[in-house]
């Protein structure tokens, strides 16, 4: 078993490479169900919009050419000749020294070309004074002015937040191809773990990971197949990523990767299928023991057992392959916060480090961060305060206390 | 029907304390479920974490007074007696000059309080040489040490994101009491208005705010009841709100509040319940005419009909009042990045104005801030491309092109 710890940027740069550029399904759905789905196909817009020459003041609709020279002392009087109402199909024409009066968002009725705003007219009966002139095209929005039919609206790869699925109706979809969310298994493993909700002996621990790990799957929009914990037999463990990789597009698995004679999962994958084990160790921490497998096209992450460890590995080599896997193009980062350091910070000698932290705003407003929790490692405690993490270089020797430093945010 | 606009601070103002501080149904779900959910209970940790004394290294557990003065030279000899592996219960115990070989994460052993870790030892046969002393409780984690048995660990009010949800699982838990999501109905109103998949007339437009509000609803972990769209005619409107108040918590509509003859909704609203109309018209741009009203106990908002107005106006007012009605305590403010202006932007005279710009970076990695659209306000060429939105202050003139900016973002 290879054993050789790789630089971080070079595992993450593995992963990706391994994931195909775009997904293989795609599905057909309503755009009232599509909120956060991925748009599979670029969006044309069928029509102008508006697809209408519409008003965007309320005041008189009129042939510009007949206002020229308007002015409060030498007024215009034109001859009304009607109403357009918002939603109406104007069923009369402005001819020669006529107008019309129409609303915001009304359609110009034929003829007319320009509005003047009420503001600049008074009115007696069906004499319409107007006090100003307007040019060609004042104060309408002319069919195809906000976007011209055949123009591409949305690309492909985007993730159809609120405003984007607005987009869609506007333009009179009521369904809307969108890549299928990924399926992703979920193992864990370790002699230790025991499923919530059944007595615990002594020496064991509740399975955290698989519901940490669920959870930040559906936060990614990916469907999670909850395979339970398998004992630590190597038999075992090989029927359950057998059957993982059968139903799932890609499997995750926690514990069972830390260097040991029970490392069962990497003496497993490396028999499963081709290419298998990728790499075996990343110089990083927490998450030195993680190991990447692409077996028979699906990818297989091995992350460690400790809870804080798994999901931080998560958020780092796993979601980027996700965001990949969903067929999103651009570059999600994860969003960051300027805060200072609350007191000195040590990285682990020679490699690249993560620290866990909790920010608390001082009375001036300023963000700490404190590494949690102080002193040992303790797993769930770290889960309940940290909401971000820093990263020191492998070099770096220590965070200096008050030190501006850049906190990455663990969730939304 | 009063028409003073109010200014922002004082909307938002009226319709927070116009929600219950607390909601009031609750529902126990599978932790399993429990993702974005909100906790309506204190979560005190029901035993120590960990449960037992845990070894943090790989080595032998020692009794620490045995191993005092042991130094390189001058070790010390102790008799192997046994070994405890993770996730095992300890069958032996620790006597005087004993020790027991222990893995990371093991129990210790009855006897024990420390553990020596294996690069500071040797061993021959069941002979285990010590090179350096420990101190009592040294590389062990204490039960306990983690959280404290009736330490209250997570609070009523935290949304159950991934790492929280580990919490609970890692304490045994998996149920877990949550606040029910807020159902809210939505109606769109305008005589405009045409549901996306039918024709569209001359003069008519796709109904885009439901479908914006209904996704938006959704990120917000809230369940939208979709009314559709209803004729601009006072007892159709007056109905529609009426069934709305039956079955949701709230109600948003959009349309039909501009100032003009076929304004319905404000007209409705205002006989509707006790107290009725709180407010109607803010002193903001885009989002004036919006109305609200508190119908018997339940908040309905009025909004635009505009869809990029009706969108800004439930992010800067309905939002903060349905995080409240899903039982969120903390302030969960909208996220804001450092852009420079693309061009001078204008604000609208005398009203705090909000504009809306996309966001790109330059080549020196700089984002740049450019209104959408330029010149016409084109609704949908916006939600396409507007990805935050910019606050001028009532007073300012405008913002000079490269001037630095806060831009806040409209989803996450």
């Amino acid at each position: 078993m290879f054993r050789q710890l790789i630089p971080f940027e070079r595992a993450k740069q593995i992963i990706l490479e391994s994931i195909p550029s775009e997904p293989a399904e795609t599905e057909e759905i309503p755009i009232y169900k599509a909120y956060n789905r991925v748009l599979a196909e670029d969006i044309i817009a069928p029509f102008n919009v508006p697809s209408f020459n519409r008003s965007i003041v309320d005041g008189y609709a009129v042939r510009a050419e007949d206002t020229f020279g308007a002015e409060e002392e030498k007024p215009v009087k034109l001859k009304l000749v009607g109403r357009i109402n918002v939603g109406e199909a104007p069923r009369l024409t402005v001819n020669s020294m006529e107008t019309a009066e129409i609303v915001t968002g009304a359609a110009l009725p034929e003829g007319a070309n320009a509005v003047v705003m009420v503001e600049y007219t008074s009115r007696k009966g069906d004499e319409i004074t107007i006090y100003r002139p307007v040019v060609k095209g004042e104060n309408v929005m002319k069919a195809g002015d906000d976007i011209k039919s055949g123009e591409k609206i949305l690309e492909k790869g985007e993730v159809l937040v609120p405003r984007k699925i607005g987009v869609l109706a506007a333009l009179g979809f009521i369904n809307v191809k969108v890549y299928s969310q990924p399926k992703i298994a979920i193992i864990s493993t370790g002699p230790e773990i025991v499923e919530p909700g059944k007595p615990l002996p002594l020496g064991k621990v509740y399975d955290v990971n698989s519901y940490t790990l669920s959870a930040a799957l559906q936060e990614l929009g990916a469907i999670p197949l909850n395979m339970g914990i398998v004992p630590d037999e190597e038999k075992k463990i090989e029927n359950a990523i057998k059957t993982a990789l059968e139903s799932a597009d890609a499997v995750i698995t926690s514990g069972g990767v830390s260097v040991g004679p029970k490392d069962l999962i990497p003496k497993v994958l490396a028999r499963l299928g081709k290419p298998g084990i990728l790499f075996c160790g990343v110089s990083i921490k927490p998450g030195k023991p993680t190991t990447f497998a692409v077996i028979n096209g699906k990818p297989v992450f091995s992350l460690p057992g400790q809870p804080t460890s798994a999901l931080f590995v998560f958020l780092m080599l796993v979601r980027p392959a996700l965001l990949r896997m969903s067929g999103i193009r651009k570059e999600m980062g994860i969003q960051t916060v300027e805060a200072y350091a609350g007191e000195k910070i040590f990285p682990a000698r020679g490699r690249k480090t993560f620290v866990m932290v909790s920010l608390k705003r001082d009375d001036s407003g300023k963000l700490i961060a404190h590494p949690v929790p102080k002193g040992l490692s303790g797993a769930i405690t770290t889960l309940a305060k940290a909401s971000g993490y820093v990263e020191i270089p492998k070099n770096r020797q220590f965070i200096e206390c008050g030190e501006k430093i850049k906190v990455h945010i663990l969730e939304n």
